[in-house]
């Protein structure tokens, strides 16, 4: 971030108000995203996929985010890499394809030839003094974290993954995330910042107008403001008594503004009577984990605002949201089931989600066109918003920013 | 406009020379595009459309100027609203489609609802201290005149509009566009610079090299420089006598540059023998307006150099120049019959204007094209160009610089 | 190129080292490529087509470079001109199409109308002042030497051709280039930088790895580093006896950084039993110039890193390498055969280099698209690769930057 980009946030940030929307140039300006990338995407753990895309030793696959190729790849049995996908001799990509399987790396170009474990194995007719050993491929910090890849862009030493995740290991292993395979995956590229993204999926103000499917499988109580509210709490609590009976590990994180990742926890009930998030509340995948028994209920959980995961009791929704550029975001979902589930209804399984994503991505591009108008200005924010402010909140002390958290007068 | 936005107009327009083109800069910056919407289109009665397309309460359309998405909407009998399609709550755009008729503004995100007059009337869950009052759709200034939708993007109080345009009350009265309907809508969407577009319809040095069409529908002495030359005149004087007899109000509006809006009105003869602006002279519709008969004449009325207007006797033709970015404009056409035309053929009634506006998209296209040349430099105009000139210093008056109006030694 | 571009030149040029890649900036920075256009590309001698594409007076085509169109037309037996296609009057593009046969240069807007020689002819209704003689079009400068069509978009006047070209012209004669006709033409644009089409085309450390048709075609000690390495010695001098008997003229050419085109010119032999450059070694149509017979043999000849050429013995693959922005380079080929051929094999003649070009056109966009990553650094050349070296020495002598000649240490 240089100095006029960290200007233009600075006199952003000064006019931004607790409790409205923020200014068009937060979601418009390419400063602005510079600035997001430097501060913030590359200071932060976020997954990159699901070690079900690399089983075998020499199977890799490439996340892009901003202007980065990153190659996710298996060395060993107990080793995953990521390695910036570009060729120490002349900066071509190496690997070309979205995915696949090799001995080597092996850049096209030149036929440099690295190992998996990114060492330079291979170049031809270099000078004497060359050093193959000075040469090998940039690291990307990795860490896999019950089946998740995490990576994090970070120059120097990144916020430690262990502070900031380790509470979460026991929902995980419940949850049997490790032992998870990708029953199915798609792509909804979306013409809109990342942070409408994100601030359209911390708030479920938008799901009676904009979701019916998804509301469909939810009790209405559950869905507001992720908050249990009092009429939900007699059988929110009737439900954790059932779940922890079935094995469920209860509890709740909520992380604040203040935090590195902005993590949030909760656990909740689908619709009445119903075992899954399907369109009959019938299954349509095997019991997940160390389940005892289908209990009724699903976790969200947000292990950052570019990391969303929902799980109900067979499949699970990885949901990753990455800046590509100021206008454009990839949302890539993966739809993950327990490894040796034989008889996967997929068709069911993504009734929910994959309805709801290409509505998300309609209202989001239709939140970014409106706010490219001179007469957008930040607007209110309803009580069923809160976590949007606390995601702002978040956004803007990445840049040494507090906004005062009183919601009165605002 | 800031400040290194009229820094460059300062200099641009100290180097141009009456008599000849712009500088490229004109046509190809962004920061000039900027200073145009500003300083120019905003500040103008631009049509965006017919009453037409509004006929019935709740009908609505959306108009698209620069990174502006209007909502007109019909709200009463006699009540047409314009609102920026921008919800107050996070910014979305309200109406997605381009037309449609709704008994509310509803968004499709959060669902907040606004009447047809642009007032909030639902918005769940707000904080106690919220104001619906406070929270209505922004306001665009909008007139309806004879029929034509009439918008300014002005944010203070805009020109005012009878004192611009109530001198041309007769003649639109006459022409009944205010009980017109559309017979035929078409968009030619150019890639070019608005003001090529409107250098390119002011002059008439270029429809004998380009327009054949065009051309065969009007007597050779009637296209020259839009003026009426020496041997043109004894069939014009006839022509205004006969035409007087059948009802038409004769006259001419020719506004100069230090004008609001550089309005021209002439009326001229067609092809002799000819009863409309078709390809065999025959008629493609009923009479317009208080006609008592077909008098052989047309009618061309720039509103503003965003909106043309040329009438024959049995339709007319709308022209919307749309200013969308430094390289993209909107052209669109619109085809005006008698509302109570039962028989319209479509296909001979459009051969004109569809062919020549074709050509025009053709011919700006290249012309913006050359333009971006390193040796494109301002070229000479021709006599029959004045209209070119005139329109430049307008343009330039709009910046407070003055282009002295002697032609000589140019 | 203005003052902040030549401030981006020198602090990049100070910190780049010899042996090394160049920084990324010099691949994907805006005011990079002006400067580029000013100061390198619109300096020197570029071929733009043969003469065979403009045989007959009145044949013209266009060739594009930036933003320019210029238009090559032939106005009598011996003289081709090269106009900027760029109407005097308001700009516009003259000609539109890619190529075609006119009487006149007459602009489809106004119809002012051009002669063969660039004379403004006809220009209606100007005014009395206006000089037809001060408004011919705009001439660039042109050379046509053995068949080649050169241009240089100097304002000023530009480097001597002959004291750059006339050495080259025994080698043209006795390849009868003038005495050619195209037999087949292709177009690979290129989403990349044309400094990295260059640096791929000079150097033949990637054939290896890269190009198994192009390598099938060739004796493996003639692709090394373009230099005759001692074990090919004995196989060379032996075909210099009998390839001088046949009339070839032998000799090198190989300009240092220092030189104003960087020229080379090597002669070498095709793989052992092959008569031509084709999939099985026959030749695919009769014998070029002034040959004997079939020698073996193939010229590379390089007249800038824009224009590249390889003959084999009955035909020659000329190369056009053309900057149109920072991230696009239009690519284009033409095989020439003798004018008289009559029996030419189109198929075979092409295959070795339609396929190495494809090859050589995703080989370059993966470069560029490495080169984008905040990763990438200047990396370290093999011994094979001087010859990209040798070109950023003189690309950057364009400048006035001078870098050390040594290797050592680097």
């Amino acid at each position: 971030m240089d100095k006029s980009e960290a200007a233009v946030i600075e006199r952003l940030a000064a006019d931004t108000k607790i409790g409205y929307s923020l200014d068009r140039k937060f979601y418009c300006d390419d400063a602005v995203f510079e600035a997001d990338m430097d501060r913030v995407v590359s200071r932060k753990w976020i997954v990159a996929g699901h070690v079900d895309r690399v089983r075998n030793k020499g199977d890799y696959f490439l996340y892009k985010i901003g202007n980065e190729s990153i190659i996710i790849v298996r060395s060993g049995e107990s080793t995953i890499n990521a390695f910036y996908n570009v060729c120490r001799h002349r900066g071509s990509l190496i690997c070309t394809k979205p995915e696949g399987r090799v001995a080597r790396l092996t850049c096209g170009y030149h036929a440099w030839s690295y190992g998996l474990d990114g060492a330079l194995l291979a170049a031809r007719l270099m000078p004497a003094d060359f050093s193959k050993k000075d040469n090998g491929l940039h690291r990307c910090h990795i860490r896999v974290f019950y089946g998740f890849i995490f990576i994090n862009l970070c120059d120097e030493a990144p916020v430690d993954f262990d502070a900031s995740f380790a509470d979460l290991a026991p929902y995980l292993d419940f949850h049997g995330f490790a032992d998870a395979k990708i029953a199915y995956a798609q792509s909804y590229p979306t013409t809109a910042n990342w942070k409408l993204i994100v601030e359209n999926f911390v708030e479920c103000y938008h799901c009676a107008p904009a979701h019916p499917e998804f509301c469909s499988m939810h009790p209405p109580e559950a869905l507001i403001a992720f908050d249990a509210v009092d009429k939900y709490l007699p059988a929110l609590r009737a439900w954790e008594t059932r779940a922890a009976s079935l094995g469920r590990p209860l509890g709740t994180v909520d992380d604040g503004p203040e935090s590195s990742h902005l993590r949030l926890l909760l656990q909740r009930t689908i619709r009445e009577g119903y075992d899954s998030e399907t369109q009959d509340g019938r299954p349509a995948s095997s019991l997940m984990g160390k389940r005892l028994g289908f209990d009724q209920g699903r976790m969200y959980l947000s292990f950052s605002p570019f990391t969303q995961l929902v799980a109900t009791n067979d499949f699970a929704v990885l949901f990753l949201f990455t800046p590509r550029s100021t206008l454009h975001t990839d949302v890539d979902l993966y739809w993950l089931v327990d490894r040796h589930a034989t008889e996967v209804d997929v068709k069911r399984m993504i009734w929910g989600w994959d309805e709801t994503t290409k509505q998300d991505k309609d209202i989001t591009e239709n939140n970014q066109a409106g706010i490219l108008s001179r007469h957008y200005q930040p607007g209110r924010y309803s009580e069923h918003e809160r976590r949007v402010v606390t995601f702002q909140q978040w956004y803007l002390a990445q840049f040494g920013h507090t906004l005062a958290c009183t919601n009165s007068g605002a």
